[in-house]
Formats: C-alpha cells, sequence, structure tokens
C-alpha cells in the first residue's frame, strides 16, 4: 500500500499533510507521494520524526498527478466523502497486491473519480481526510500498528510519560 | 460522549481543530468542548457545516479546562501518545454513561494525566489526534456512523458525486 496525497500547498498545508504522512506511517507505510507544491521544509519536518521514531517512510513528489495515477501499475482506491462505504469493498481492496490510497482534498479533478478503480468513503458527511484515511487504513491492517525500532520509543504508561531513548 | 479540545490557538488551529469538531459530528457527538482561545469564526465556520448537513452539534468555549475536567461529572479519558492502548480500556469506557473525551495538543498539563481516569493511545507513534479521534470513535461506537437529515446529502456514488438537495 501506497499513499498519493493530491494538491500539497506549500503555505497552506504543511500540517495537515504531516498528520496524514504520519498517519501512514504507523501502520508501516513506506512510500508516501505528494502532488502540487514541493515542499522540502515540510518533507524535512517528517524525516525528522522517522530519524527519531523509526521506520522508512519516504516522500516523493509528483509532477502530474493525473498521469501518475493513470501509469500506476495496480489499484487505485481515491478515498472521498461522495464514494461508497469503504467497508463494501475493503475485502476486495485488502487481496490486490500493489494498492495506491489517493487522498483527495477540496478540488479533486474529475479524473480522478474515472482513473480510480474503486471511489470509497469513511462516511457521506464532511469531516476530515486525515481522520478518513486514519480509519480506512484500520480496517486494512485489521488494526495493528508497525512496531518501530526508533532513537526514541514511547511506553505505555497509565498515569505519565515513559519515554525510552537508545 | 462530550469532547473536550484543549488549548485551541486563534492564529494556528482552526482547520485542524475544525476536522476535529467534524470528525465527532460524524459519529453524533453533540457536544464539543474547548479551551484556549474563544474563536467565534472558528464556531460559526462548523455552525455553518451544520446547518446544511445537519445535526446538533454544539462547541462550548471553557475557560479554566483543569477546573473543567476537575468538576466533570463522568469518566474521563485523555487521549495521548502516552497512554494505554485505547482497546484494553475501550469496553469500561464503553459502559460509562458520561464520557469526557479529552483531545490534547503539544503541551498537555500534568494535571489532566493525574485527573484523568484513563489515559490511552491509539498507538505510541507520534501521528495526529485528529486519527487518534478518528479511530478510537469508530471503535467505540462499533464503526457506526450517524445518520443525519441535512439540507444537503451526499449519496454514495461509484464513479462520481451524488448530492441530495431538499
Amino acid at each position: 500500500m501506497e499513499i498519493f496525497r493530491l494538491h500539497h500547498r506549500i503555505n497552506r498545508d504543511p500540517r495537515i499533510d504531516t498528520h496524514l504522512a504520519l498517519v501512514a506511517r504507523i501502520f508501516g507505510i513506506e512510500k508516501v507521494y505528494y502532488s502540487g507544491d514541493k515542499d522540502s521544509e515540510w518533507e524535512d519536518g517528517i524525516y525528522r520524526v522517522v530519524g527519531k521514531f523509526g521506520g522508512n517512510l519516504k516522500l516523493e513528489h509528483v509532477k502530474e498527478d493525473i498521469k501518475f495515477v493513470k501509469n500506476f501499475r495496480g489499484v487505485k482506491v481515491h478515498l472521498t466523502v461522495y464514494g461508497i462505504d469503504f467497508r463494501k469493498k475493503i475485502k476486495d481492496v485488502n487481496e490486490e497486491k500493489n494498492v495506491l490510497l489517493i487522498v483527495g482534498g477540496e478540488k479533486v479533478p474529475p479524473e480522478i473519480y474515472q482513473l480510480s478503480d474503486y471511489n470509497l468513503s469513511v462516511s457521506n458527511q464532511p469531516h476530515s481526510e486525515i481522520a478518513a484515511l486514519g480509519i480506512f487504513l484500520y480496517e486494512f491492517f485489521g488494526g495493528k500498528f508497525k512496531k518501530f525500532k526508533g532513537e526514541i520509543e514511547i511506553g505505555e504508561n497509565e498515569r505519565g510519560k515513559t519515554i525510552l531513548k537508545s
């Protein structure tokens, strides 16, 4: 599974898109593509987290999003509020080897709907692409979070903070 | 279940906190408290969505967050990366009548950890309080999204947009 974030805007989206990339990471996803503005500062921020907490997440900027989706070899899943309930198709998606999960924003070109094998929603109410991604991946990976070996690891604590440094 | 968002900053957080409030809404939550800056513009934005898409979500600003948590009558659950895996306790929480789900941010006062009956994590990796909230509520409500009667309703569509206006 790889993620494709459409249309990153350098002045508006770094924070939201940091959330997105880090949500992908907790499930062990290792590649997040993004179109829109190339944003090295945003990339660096995420790589700093990866450097401290571990894993192999890579970000890659894509110039032409429609062409990229068209040429992707595998199954394309587009998360959208207009789609059909993701649970109706998640088993089918889960059987596929190469999945590109496309996360849109406010203005998704109609081609993306057409080129996607599945247009899936996490409820048909407006909310958050971050939560939609989180819930989708949570189901997709059967509730399994990836374990990391990092410089910093956080331990479970009932009433405080446990931080382990290596 | 009610949500309490700690420490909203008027200049930084409206977008993130709009995501948070709208995620609460899709599960039928009707009250989101928040501390930090009172932000009428942010509230208005959310009420516009509620006005169009339906439901009864209300926002309420809280001046003194620690006092508010202390005085809340019910069970206090704090979502934090430092907590124990939420799935170990979600059944217990689910049996409670009045639950305040506290969503922190970068600097949560230690009192919040102390005053909370549960400090729970959605993975012990840094990611997104929006995704954490979404995944927590998804489990808590057994995957059930609330149905709304709104001026605008979105219908499921395999490859395009279905918008129903009343």
